[in-house]
């Protein structure tokens, strides 16, 4: 098991730098240690207030390690909630493609990534764990607007950009909940094409007021 | 307690026909008694394969009574999750005015519905509940499915009218979930005119096809 996490780890395999197997155990174990401490701070101060700092703080390791181990505070609290992806790196990707294509792209990578076998029930359990407790509602909507908004709104530009994004994220958070925790039918079953060409205009509208087909 | 919910009741007041109190008391059970036995039989069969004469039998009493005090059975079915609205009846007031304005009535009244103190947290709740259990998923689905989305289909008429409800009830529900359950911001701040000018449209688009402003 430990040799598995190991040798699939980017950062920490076996044989780099020539460092003998206790010291890859040792290792592992700081980044589960980080992790930890992660999800102690996240839960307790939420997603703003935590810092890599603070965490590192917290889990009795230098920042730099911290550093070594996850790129940003988005990439340690994925890690720290167990995210099943990662919804600011799909919407990085989508800003990437044509303007009016951000939506449909943005939809498309969202479905392809939830239609996987197992991805969608853990998103479902971490809205049902958002819905239910007011910390992981605290933690999930501060993560969506700093990470996802304000991310949109800056590539926008536009004033009202984060108004903006923010109710495409309900049409988002939407197709997630009926889709992959109701169950809503005809839409659950609908073809990824399908929720491509119904979904991704209505994002596409919401963000940037690209008139509907 | 028990006086005030008889004399709020609007089939069974204290002075109707003359009845002695007693009676009275004895009507309020009754009426007690059917939501409980429709709960059980809610959760247990779901919403499709449950009846008003299988709950009467459950009861132990005469169908003709159920239809008394309930309408239908998505009036018992409310009563019995103790729901804090109705979809069914805020679709098919919508319904009723004009075509073109079907998307941004239904947002309106639901936003005047969840804006009120209470509401709201009973929706989420249930929505916190439904992602949660299976069963309770289940009755949700079946309901929004019969009661709301094949009205809709059978009122607007064309082939993919229900898929395109489903679509429409993704907007409306990632609209509960974001502005009520999770606070997303600016959305759930914003006025309910704003979410009007700005879900109306798409919900109305999902339905009718109507070009987005």
């Amino acid at each position: 098991m430990s040799t598995d996490r190991v040798s699939t780890g980017a950062t920490a395999g076996p044989r780099r730098r020539g460092r003998p197997a206790k010291a890859v155990a040792a290792t592992d174990n700081t980044r589960e240690t980080i992790v930890a401490a992660a999800a102690t701070e996240f839960a307790r101060d939420g997603y703003d207030t935590t810092s890599m700092r603070g965490i590192a703080r917290s889990a009795g390791v230098d920042p730099a390690l911290v550093r070594h181990y996850f790129s940003d505070k988005a990439d340690l609290f994925a890690e720290a909630i167990a995210a099943p992806m990662r919804p600011d790196l799909l919407v990085a990707r989508a800003l990437e493609g044509p303007r009016d294509q951000i939506g449909a792209n943005l939809v498309r990578y969202i479905v392809e990534r939830l239609d996987e076998p197992g991805t969608s029930e853990r998103v479902v359990a971490m809205l049902h764990t958002a819905l239910g407790q007011e910390f992981a509602a605290k933690m999930l909507r501060q993560f969506v607007i700093r990470e996802v908004l304000k991310r949109i709104a800056t590539e926008l530009g536009d004033d009202d950009a984060e108004l903006r994004a923010s109710f495409a994220s309900s049409q988002v958070v939407g197709l997630l909940v009926a889709r992959y925790g109701l169950r809503i039918e005809p839409l659950a079953s609908a073809s990824q094409d399908d929720v491509v060409r119904r979904v991704g205009p209505v994002v596409q509208w919401h963000l940037m007021g690209n008139p509907l087909p």
